[in-house]
């Protein structure tokens, strides 16, 4: 595997460790993979682009894992956690292209992070709890990317109450 | 730290081996603490509940990781991922008191599941970029669990949309 790039835009700022190589505080297991259309930098900004653009989207869950997607149902909204840690993790003021200036990382929806993990709100289109194959409506992330977690969307606790 | 207990309820299924001891796909970096009145056993079953309840529930962001804050405003919403690691790691098939049956664990928001790693939305109600610490609308967890990462709240992506 290559190093990451040490390169930075103007007004980017960089942790003096790399979260990667220092990172032992909590260890993950991956339960499947998201299967897209996207390759390495050619992958939809969000998943309104994504839901835009159209195509094919699943996600196939490790054998082990599958007796868990019991009780899941088709139409139903969920939440996807998935790992977007071939970026950089250091990058802690970032200043993407589409920003007026340098913006804080927890201000920001990219993919490079401390804990590079990203979540996808969508619907569920199919599943095969044989196969541990579920459709989807959208997914933002290139093909391949390891999944953490599935969760029910919930409008109760998932949609911020409005403000007092 | 102790063991977690093998006891299950009946319905529920365990995996033939504990994530917890075989992980190790990808490692986490805790970037902070959430502050909550909650203990271990005495925590709201979710931010709904918690915020019926109501308390003072803060972030507190270690050091390194406060340049990230720059660009979140007072009144955002934003998701926090947080670690529930104290929780066993292997029953993919639950039996909570407020199912009727058996449910896989990927359609429950149980804090015990192969990657514990909880989604919480919550609004902001202070920053304070010096000191690190954020005061938010609700927090579902205990005091001392472990951040992971803030992320803005968008409409746009994080409400899946109509049904077509």
């Amino acid at each position: 595997m290559s190093l990451p790039p040490t390169e930075k835009r103007p007004g980017e700022v960089a942790l003096s460790f790399d979260p990667a190589r220092t990172a032992d505080d909590a260890r993950l297991r991956f339960i499947g993979r998201l299967r897209s259309p996207w390759s390495r930098g050619h992958c939809p900004k969000n998943l309104r682009e994504a839901r835009e653009v159209g195509g094919t989207f699943r996600i196939e869950i490790d054998e082990s894992f599958r007796p868990g997607l019991a009780g899941l149902a088709v139409g139903q909204p969920v939440i996807l956690l998935y790992w977007t840690g071939s970026s950089r993790r250091d990058l802690i003021v970032q200043s993407p292209a589409h920003r007026d200036g340098p913006t804080g990382v927890f201000a920001l929806r990219s993919p490079a992070r401390p804990n590079p993990i990203a979540v996808g709100v969508v619907r569920i289109l199919a599943i095969d709890p044989v196969t541990g194959v579920l459709t989807v409506d959208a997914l933002d992330a290139f093909d391949g990317t390891p999944l953490l977690d599935i969760k029910p969307w919930l409008t109760s606790v998932d949609v911020p109450p409005a403000q007092g």
